[in-house]
């Protein structure tokens, strides 16, 4: 069985940003209004943090549920960790995610910080300073033979993209508009060249899914 | 954890069945072409039963690998097993799926014709004469919390449809036309009063999959 490098549940806005500008603790998405972009996801039966029963069970429900299957590790940037920038001014920091994260798995973090890893519940991460390549090479060690989920940022996702690295895509394009922030791509026609595309609006939501895989 | 009965991957003509006439060992699905009606599947990465390497990762795909996702036990009706009718002429019929069945967990046959339970790699065969909600309660329970996919064909599924037991399905119909046959409905929009439905063209096949869930 191959082992993939999967983007599951990726949002951008549709001029093609992962998040806005002047992200901090208040506004993790920066200028970007996160209900805009997530709502399609929080309206799932599968949502994981969803807090009241029933939920839709339709085509965004797939895409949301997929995003634990058969995945043993997850690779994320220092920004989806934290809106903390430079050398760590205190370790007391665990993540936007309090005591049980919902990743499940050994989660890379890359940055150029380096701190001890962190175990919470059963997610443990590890803060890791090297190239794409080297990163992935862990992250697959780690994640036992299943697959490893890129989970963002933008410039991470674009990072791997350059390096060839990436084997499925799954994008939710929002029709929100944000001007600035961290962008993925101009347009997802960009990968048109290495990658197959299926193009499918959610028909309960506003969102249109982009679901990439190598050709 | 709610355990749902889920209809997984069922395929219908466009005039609404599931198979045509005259099953035999030699045509298990009628006078229906199965390259047809089941080509989209066939073009999937995740195809439990593809030989060459690669396949599609799109739409599909996603509908494709649920089949098995959180699945503990199968019902199926008799004519799913085997073409026979009436009683057992002999017991040297093991299914058509060869050593390895692909459900890798308790099967349930609904037959007036019991024999003993049979099993073959990771599948068992067990063969109950009992109406829907009864054969539903053992399979639940067979099926250790996880959720129970309803195999088909269609008139087991109309079944328990009229029971009122299925909490969701997927049913990708072809454009192709049978005329007579096992029939699931008149027309998908029979099972709105009860369910609320997304219709997706498969962006990379012929079929429009419809996705139904309970309201």
């Amino acid at each position: 069985m191959t082992q993939l490098l999967r983007v599951q549940n990726f949002n951008v806005s549709s001029d093609g940003f992962g998040a806005g500008e002047g992200k901090s603790l208040e506004r993790p998405f920066g200028h970007a209004d996160p209900g805009e972009m997530f709502s399609w996801c929080g309206a799932t039966a599968s949502w994981p943090t969803r807090t009241d029963p029933g939920g839709t069970r339709g085509l965004d429900d797939y895409l949301v549920r997929d995003y634990h299957r058969n995945i043993g590790a997850e690779i994320m940037g220092r920004g989806k960790f934290g809106p903390q920038r430079g050398p760590w001014q205190d370790l007391e920091w665990q993540g936007w995610w309090g005591d049980e994260p919902p990743f499940h798995t050994p989660v890379f973090v890359m940055t150029h910080h380096t701190r001890p890893s962190l175990t919470l519940s059963d997610t443990t991460f590890h803060f890791v300073d090297a190239d794409p390549a080297t990163v992935l090479e862990q992250a697959k060690e780690a994640a036992g033979g299943k697959d490893v989920r890129l989970g963002g940022g933008a410039n991470v996702i674009r990072q791997f993209l350059d390096a060839d690295l990436v084997d499925t895509l799954h994008v939710a394009v929002s029709p929100v508009k944000l001007g600035s922030g961290s962008r993925l791509w101009e347009s997802p026609d960009e990968l048109r060249d290495r990658f197959h595309v299926d193009v499918v609006p959610s028909p309960g939501g506003s969102v249109t899914h982009h679901l990439f895989w190598r050709k």
